[in-house]
């Protein structure tokens, strides 16, 4: 049994999982941020216990063997140190050395997109590849990057940034103060920015009788909507967004080249019209088309994959 | 000891390795490729052959271990055979298991802008890095990527095309079909049809006296000279190269974050001059540039990297 820590900004959510994949318990409690990240240390911790304890009394025999937290911010390169989350306002925390000392257990630490991307490698989409690249369309654009098994962290832990890639200029500066990012493109924000603009410059769209008129309640999933019932803003919002993620799956495959492709997140509830889209938008952008068919799946775990994902780290880090 | 065989369309050249990826003796034959495949696997044992022969009366404390080879072409991801080999005429070539059988030795193959790669990791500008990236700038594009001390070879074998990456369109096609590879803009060839385009548009450029009045007699070597003296033509394609270039090492930054990027081939030979322009280059367009700061360096070895690398290839390879 290993237990999964998904640290957000408003919870702490945490579960005890089994080797299928399975939470056999779980645990929560608010994540207080700003009490400091000693107190929340001992906030994982007392979850970690609690969960210890739980399967030490109901299943004895599948003992906790380690933890894994899900991130969100860097990680270090060799996994001990979280370099920078910022929604949590950690700088440059040992939670590796920190976490184990208070449970005495072994605990490895990733990304919060990377965690998804390990969900879905051991128990989802992309399960029994080796080589497995996630895209998170969520509020941003979160990735995970998977080679010969093992998640790639990079030299100063900022690799699986598929997000802030850059392709050409777009209309607005990206957060990260870049201009160009795929997430200005790719991600719900992008969408509902592009959507907003092209209304605003005059062009009809039921996507504002969606949002009861008013540009600020336009959601991404209206914007998909929109583009699935036919509608010209949606349809350039979501074609630009195709062309964005192609190029941007032909480069991964020319660097290095996985067996497959998951996309999650929000935006991925467009389901199959994104999917069928994205196959399409291929063609023509792989340098080799007689050695790949591109694999591009969506991602098939819920809510739980943070925490699943977040127990297995362990199993996906080159230990030295 | 290794043997190193660096395959071409020409010639075969050979080289016994040792430890300090000196090559204590060579043997070339030409490749004769006309000849078929089964041909040429005979002139690669004889080479390896007379080279292990050499070891044992010379350098008996050193006996061979194993083979390594650098060909111009596509390798499975399981290292034993040569998918596709156009300059050769191979396709589909169980390589590994031939030369093994011929040879008695364990043998490693991989693709020859890998092995140049590889030679730099053990023994030039990126030695002691476990993440590394090299681009080869010479007639197109070459790549190789090492993450964790092992090269990435691709689920289809076709990764490390960094040259095939896009980055919007270009005036002319690539040779791979596509537009808009990285290959069109940062190759001598890419230098060349951008000059010889500047010029037949009208603009004054001092390349056409370089080239004696004939633009079919620019090379790259006369562009990169001119953008050294201020030469507006030269100027022009020497920046768009480096605009493309400075991208791709961000977003392989933001995929990979590999520790120290190099760059080897023809174009490389601008040396300080491209160097001082990369890294001035990267500016805006880091993502996390409080903690990266992009090492790009010059590749150090010369023309002895295609044998010395070959002969370390199974380092570099993951076995299962």
């Amino acid at each position: 049994m290993k237990i999964g820590i998904d640290v957000g900004g408003t919870n702490l959510a945490a579960g005890a999982v089994d080797n299928n994949g399975q939470i056999v318990h779980s645990a929560s409690t608010p994540a207080l941020p700003e009490n400091g990240y000693a107190s929340m240390v001992d906030s994982m911790a007392a979850l970690a216990d609690e969960l210890a304890a739980w399967v030490k009394e109901n299943a004895p025999e599948d003992p906790v063997t380690e933890i894994g937290c899900g991130i969100p911010g860097i990680i270090s390169r060799d996994g001990a140190t979280v370099v920078n989350a910022p929604n949590i306002f950690w700088k440059n925390e040992p939670l590796q050395k920190d976490l184990s000392d208070k449970t005495g257990l072994p605990v490895y630490l990733a990304n919060d997109a990377t965690v998804a991307g390990i969900a879905e490698n051991r128990f989802g989409s992309t399960k029994g590849f080796d080589d497995a690249v996630m895209y998170t369309l969520g509020t941003g654009v979160g990735g995970c990057v998977i080679i010969n098994g093992k998640i790639v962290n990079g030299a100063h832990g900022v690799a699986s940034e598929i997000g802030h890639t850059l392709d050409g200029k777009n209309f607005y500066t990206c957060n990260c103060g870049k201009n160009g990012c795929l997430e200005t493109y790719a991600s719900a924000t992008g969408l509902i920015k592009r959507a907003q603009r092209l209304i605003s410059e005059g062009m009809q769209s039921s996507i504002l009788d969606l949002a009861g008129g008013d540009p600020d309640k336009i959601t991404a999933k209206m914007v998909l909507d929109a583009a699935k019932a036919g509608d010209e803003v949606g349809t350039e919002c979501f074609e630009i967004m195709v062309d964005k993620l192609t190029n941007s799956f032909a480069n991964v495959i020319d660097l290095i080249d996985p067996a497959v492709f998951t996309i999650g997140g929000g935006v991925a509830n467009a389901g199959d019209f994104l999917l069928d889209a994205l196959k399409d938008g291929m063609e023509g952008k792989i340098t080799y088309p007689e050695l790949v068919d591109p694999d591009i799946r969506l991602a098939s775990l819920g809510n739980d994959a943070g925490i699943v994902g977040a127990a297995y780290v362990g199993d996906y880090i080159v230990k030295k």
